[in-house]
């Protein structure tokens, strides 16, 4: 047994005791005798940075974010860890940048439903940490981080687990134009739409399915009010193809895409309104942001990135910079929050507010978040590695983006290109990465290699969790 | 003398005897027994769509214009009249599109120190309309419609005026490139400070000029705190060449574009607080604004538009579209306004809340938006024109909007296209103006073609102001 292994079975069995504790005592209280917060955090799928009313879209009425935006913090260079599904989400759940866990690739970028592997069982996820202090866990909606038994949420650190566990464009029954997805019926899609480990619909009824999701969201919170909880909703939507409920039938000036993304500012309305009709709204911390940046492939049925460049799959800013929202009445200072953040530091501030421990045998890429959302301190984290598969395609360090290479979109006209000197962006100046100031900052230039030099110092022998395929076939659910 | 002018003088007249009538009875009252309200109306130049961050801009802190933007009404789809700043000026101060007045032109895009027109005497501005209500007026900043003493503010209904006439980067002392003009110094630009006809300063110390207009403009409101009044506060940045005081130098991360910025809402929040200090905010509508977009040929010394499509100078949405603010607490129902407004939709808003008639002898273009911003009625504007110079190169109706003509980009690289079939996006689904629709959509070609028809038979015989030079030389002043 490898030592994180040995280690992972020691923290749940840990995470055990505290459980039978619960059941024995009644209650659990945190060191300061508080009961500890919930956590409720919503991820969309291919949401891009400009896609709310609040960071910016003209057109996309979004009333319930932009209201926990002003209450809240809105953080508006907040960060995915890759720029696309399967990795990007296995960092959010570890606080580690996917090529620690294997969770990326450089022959498939996501899983897929012939993949055979998933996020390793040695891996502590965010639902795993909470368990040691006895928080009741649930995943509604996408998980996309292994379809196998052993790589469900239900392996994973949570109780339960409702959706659909890979892409909603997977499992196609015929070949699919562009145009054909931006015009799609759920039963072009043979997904799976499954509880615990069992399917229990196919095709998955996607027409309703942030709605469906939502309930299931809502049932949880009533029905876990009376202990610490965390909620993980993530939403299949928008990722093509998009589904909206008739509710949301042209409803929105943005078309298609806009009704989509009002429907989700509808939940995360009905999440609100429940925790507060719960009386649990001064004690939960509401997080919302998204894997990567919008499908650009799909022009009007993909979203926006605002100001700035390019979208999903990439590592420039619109790839991986997500419209984030922190949300706690009367905790959070409210505010605009322009520190550096990352969905890697979700899992460390969770941590640290619900008084359970961080795995200690393994690196850790996430921060915590606490004092900047709480007492006004700056944000822990200068810098930000962008990897696309497992290379080092772009860092961060301060303002400074340097980079080493660049794809300029994603499954269309993919335009792969080595810069040596790489290109440099202020990007707090220049925003949309439009003007390369190499030559006046080698030295900065030079700082942020090394930068990467020590990172990858860091790093293991490479794995690739990504790549192996079942052998019967294509239809593993 | 001709009829319009004729009308003019009566227009004045009038308001004169009001004038008269206030000094006797020493208060004014509106039809309802009210004090009418007051009027600020905050007018940047060239600030790009995405430059505030209530409107998605990342690194600019605006939380002066954003707390408005939440208190009051945040419009996503505000227009000026033109895509530069003469044009856009007259349109603003007078209702009308600027090719009613002759203010502009396709010889010379707006007025320079050369300059022997202005905005004819003729015209009815909105201080000329309020002074028949007894309004205090004043302009405070950038006038651009003429320097002549007939053209000047104190000739068109504002008792007052302090600012530099025209742009700040005229009168220039040698020949500067852009590089030169993004390190600028208040000696390369020989442009004058004026008070009311006289000029006080040359060149005027630029460096401390958003500091100076918000002093003289909240010294404005304390005098005048106990009649209605009507500040037109419109600041010379962020135009090139970008000054700021010594107290916002190295403050914003956006680097010196953003110093600029902040400072003009700092300026907003000195407007907001001296109201409220005086009890004035419950009575005072503040509107903020710009006149065109961003100056992209300035790189990162100019602004950005956002999601939207190029910047000034060219009629594409960054053209025209500007971050637009209404604010009136108690007054104004809270929101995000997506209806269509523009600057000419000031003048007739103001003068129903003051009670004061619009002159009826010519065409107004603006429409009364007060049922939009008070009574949560669809704001009655359905269309628009966007002129460059005198030629309409694009109209809009409903979420559709066809290019007759574009230009690419102003002062640089442009490019002059006619386009027949014109282009046609919807530009509620697709902002930012990427996905051409004319060949699914003739029929709405047509009726915005019949729209155009329809406007153009509302113009009287052509007129240019603007190309016009005084015989002396180059300076008036």
């Amino acid at each position: 047994m490898k030592q994180s292994e040995q280690s992972r079975r020691t923290f749940i069995k840990t995470a055990a005791a505290g459980s039978a504790a619960l059941a024995l005592s009644g209650f659990m209280s945190c060191a300061d005798g508080k009961k500890p917060p919930n956590f409720v955090l919503i991820f969309c799928d291919d949401l891009g940075y400009g896609d709310l009313g609040s960071f910016g879209h003209p057109t996309i009425r979004t009333p319930n974010l932009d209201r926990m935006a002003v209450e809240g913090q809105r953080w508006t260079q907040f960060y995915a860890a890759a720029p696309v599904c399967t990795p990007s989400r296995a960092a959010l759940m570890t606080g580690r940048y996917p090529v620690r866990s294997g969770m990326c690739s450089d022959k498939r970028g996501v899983l897929f439903p012939d993949s055979a592997g998933g996020l390793p069982e040695t891996e502590i996820t965010i639902a795993t940490a909470l368990k040691s202090k006895s928080y009741a866990t649930a995943c509604v909606g996408k998980w996309h981080l292994g379809h196998l038994p052993q790589y469900l949420p239900t392996s994973h650190g949570f109780d339960s687990y409702f959706g659909i566990p890979y892409s909603n464009d997977m499992d196609k029954i015929r070949h699919m134009s562009v145009k054909d997805e931006m015009d799609p019926k759920p039963e072009y899609y043979n997904v799976p739409l499954m509880r615990n480990e069992e399917v229990i619909e196919r095709p998955a009824k996607q027409g309703e399915i942030t709605k469906r999701y939502t309930e299931e969201a809502v049932q949880f919170i009533q029905t876990n009010k009376d202990q610490p909880f965390f909620l993980y909703l993530a939403h299949t939507m928008p990722h093509i193809p998009l589904f909206r409920s008739k509710q949301f039938k042209g409803t929105s000036r943005r078309g298609y895409y806009g009704d989509v993304i009002e429907e989700i500012d509808w939940s995360v309305g009905e999440i609100v309104r429940t925790l507060k009709k719960e009386g649990l709204d001064e004690n939960t911390l509401v997080v919302f942001t998204s894997d990567n940046g919008p499908w650009l492939l799909f022009d009007q049925h993909g979203g926006s990135a605002g100001p700035l460049r390019n979208g999903k799959g990439t590592t420039f800013e619109g790839g991986m910079r997500e419209p984030t929202i922190f949300w706690w009445p009367g905790k959070i200072q409210p505010g605009v929050e322009m520190g550096i953040g990352c969905t890697m530091d979700v899992m460390p501030t969770f941590c640290v507010l619900a008084g359970a421990d961080m795995p200690d045998d393994r690196e850790i890429d996430g921060k915590d978040l606490s004092g900047t959302l709480f007492k006004g301190k700056e944000s822990p984290r200068e810098e930000m590695i962008y990897y696309r598969g497992q290379r080092v395609y772009a860092a961060r360090k301060g303002p400074y983006k340097a980079h080493f290479m660049t794809e300029l979109s994603y499954q269309r006209d993919n335009q792969f290109k080595l810069h040596d000197p790489p290109l440099l962006f202020n990007i707090e100046e220049d925003p949309s990465e439009k003007y390369n100031i190499a030559a006046d900052y080698p030295k900065v230039i030079k700082e942020i290699q090394k930068m990467v030099e020590q990172h990858r110092k860091t790093l293991g022998p490479p794995s690739d969790n990504l790549v192996e395929r079942i052998k019967e076939g294509p239809a593993v659910l």
